[in-house]
C-alpha cells in the first residue's frame, strides 16, 4: 500500500500514528506530495480531485480517501475494533469526538491559510477569529473530558487530539493552549511517551 | 432523537434523505438552527463548538457529530449495511466516494463564503477558483463512474452526489454542470424520482 503524505499534515500524521499502533506501518510506502491552496497540482488532482492528503492507494489500485476512512480500513485490516470501538455507546462517542477533532483541524488550517497564505490585504479578521475560536472552544470541550479519555485504551479520538495539539504547537506556537488547558498538556505529555506519537511530530516550523 | 437542521444545509439534507430511506424519519425531531461564518452563536456553540450542522441529539443526551457519523448511526439503528455496505471492496469504495463528495461540499461552501459572505474588497479570486475547481474536477470524476453507481442499490455515496448537485443548483445556478456532465444530469433526474430526494430540495435561493 502507498500513502500520500506530507510531514506537515496533521491528517497524514494521524494515519501514520494509527498504522504504527496497529502494527501495519511496514506494509505502507510513504509517497511525499506537496499541495498548496490556491495553486494547482495537476498530477495529484488525477489521484484526488480535491488535492487532499493523505490518500491510501491499495496494491490493486483502489484508492481509499479521507484520513478517517483510511484509519477505519487499517483498523479492519488489523482485525477490527482496535482504534475504533466495534459497538456500543463508546463507538459513537469516539467517532463523534474524532469528527469534532477533524473539524478543529479544518478550522486551524483555515486560520493558517488566512494568516499565512492569503495575500495580506485580503485577510478578514472576523473569519480567522471565528475559526480560531472554534478550535479553541473545541479544546475547552476536550479539557473537560480528557481524564475520561485517558482512562480508555488508545483510540482514534485520542490520536486525533494528540494531532490537534501537535498542530497547535507547529503552527500556532504562541497560542498558549498549555496554560489555558493544563489537562490537555498532561494528556499530550503522556501521549508523547508513545514512539508513534513522538516520531511523527511535525518538523520545526 | 433531535437533529439540528437548516433547509439550506446540504449536510443536513443528506441525513434527512438517509433517515427517510431508512424508515427512521418519524423518530427524529427537527430543530432549526441558524449559523453564519464570522458570527458567533453562543447557544449553539455549547452543543457543537464548531457550530456545524447537523448534530443528532439522542434521547439520553448523547450527541452524535458529523453528518456521516449520523448516517452510520442511523444505518446501524436500521439493522446495518443498508446505505453503507457492511464489508468488501464496495464498502471502501462507497466510503471513499462519500468522503470525496463531502470534500466537494466543503469546497463549494468555501466558495460561497468567499463570494457572498466575505466583505467584497477582501475576496481572493485564486482561492475561490481553486475550491470551485476541486468541486468541478470532483464532478468530472463522478461523471465517469455514475453509470456504475446507478447500477447499485441506493447508498450514501449516491445520496451524497444528489446533495452535491442539488447544492450546485441552489448556490451556483449558472455553473452549467448539466451541460458539462450529462450523465450526472440523468442521475440527478433519476434520484429526484425518490420522494426523499424531492421533498428535501433546498428552498429557492
Amino acid at each position: 500500500m502507498k500513502l500520500t503524505y506530507s510531514p506537515a499534515s496533521p491528517f497524514a500524521r494521524k494515519v501514520r500514528i494509527a498504522a504504527i499502533e496497529l502494527g501495519l506501518i511496514d506494509r505502507i510506502e510513504f509517497a511525499p506530495v506537496a499541495v498548496v491552496p490556491g495553486q494547482p497540482n495537476d498530477e495529484y488532482s488525477k489521484i484526488h480531485p480535491l488535492k487532499k492528503l493523505p490518500v491510501l492507494i491499495l496494491d490493486n489500485g483502489d484508492v481509499v480517501v479521507d484520513s478517517y476512512v483510511i484509519v477505519e480500513y487499517l483498523d479492519e485490516l488489523a482485525g477490527g475494533g482496535k482504534l475504533i470501538p466495534a459497538s456500543g455507546a463508546l463507538r459513537w462517542k469516539v467517532k463523534s469526538d474524532h469528527s469534532l477533532l477533524q473539524g478543529m483541524l479544518d478550522s486551524m488550517l483555515l486560520c493558517r491559510y488566512e494568516n499565512m497564505v492569503r495575500p495580506e490585504p485580503l485577510r478578514w479578521q472576523a473569519w480567522s477569529d471565528d475559526h480560531w475560536n472554534r478550535a479553541w472552544l473545541g479544546m475547552a470541550r476536550f479539557e473537560g473530558q480528557v481524564d475520561a479519555m485517558m482512562a480508555r485504551p488508545l483510540d482514534i479520538a485520542q490520536i486525533g487530539l494528540a494531532c490537534v495539539l501537535g498542530y497547535a504547537d507547529f503552527r500556532f506556537a504562541d497560542c498558549g493552549w498549555r496554560k489555558a488547558y493544563p489537562k490537555l498538556d498532561a494528556f499530550h505529555q503522556k501521549m508523547l511517551e508513545r514512539p508513534s506519537v513522538k516520531i511523527s511530530l511535525p518538523p520545526a516550523a
